[in-house]
């Protein structure tokens, strides 16, 4: 049973992202979904893979979108961790605002971590644009390579 | 191409739920995963998708197991919401040491969250075994009911 609790609103920055009228770097597009750098980075190269269909998030989203998207999800994975040579990779993936989810597109977090090394706190100060672009440039090579 | 820098060991405490040497609060299943109660909750119902098949993490896990988990995500994230009554959801999957894996077989946390209330420390204190029956149960009563 879909949670209807909360109808989708077109309004959001991935729906406008994915219309065009606002800039993201791209690292990678198919049919159904986009990768995108996340403009405040918990870690350098933190990516989010965002489905082209509309979807609140993961409780009212078509599982067929979900079984695309994770594979997505396993191959932003690898690149991660090759591009930025992390150590590991968390996924993360927030259902409505008390789970820390703001804005109110489906969307999955793809975060390359190191030994030793913290998170950055995610909301802060948005990352330099013309950086945001190289670390999107790295992870569509290693996407390449992979 | 997958991440061969570290081998499959099915020593591991889910490799060993799997194969019923230890026991578990098991609040779903099907031919191709498990879904069990985290020990270590950083939440009341915090539960974890579990494949039969075995991976490290999402890095080396066949894609076609990917699919199939996250279409049980999504069951489940309904579920931990109607059960315990939650405002939201936090989905997190961890790979490698680096980024929190400390059980070194695949697995996904499905967490409820309420607003307001902050996740309680992972491995912290095991919980009680009674309680988490009571949670497995009230899951598998959510379960018949979405």
């Amino acid at each position: 049973m879909p949670d209807t609790t909360h109808a989708y609103d077109d309004s959001n920055i991935f729906a406008r992202i994915l219309r065009g009228e606002l800039p993201a770097h791209r690292v990678y597009e198919d049919e159904r979904c986009i990768v995108i750098m996340d403009v405040m980075p918990s870690a350098d190269g933190h990516c989010l893979v965002v489905p082209k269909e509309p979807a609140r998030n993961l409780l009212d989203a078509d599982p067929s979108v979900l079984a695309h998207l994770i594979g997505v999800v396993q191959k932003m994975a690898r690149a991660v961790k090759t591009a930025f040579d992390a150590d590991g990779v968390r996924i993360s993936q927030f259902n409505e605002e008390a789970a820390g989810q703001t804005v109110m597109h489906l969307h999955i977090h793809v975060i390359p971590m190191k030994e030793g090394e913290s998170l950055r706190r995610h909301a802060g100060e948005m990352a330099d644009d013309e950086l945001l672009g190289s670390h999107a440039e790295r992870l569509r090579s290693a996407l390449d390579h992979n």
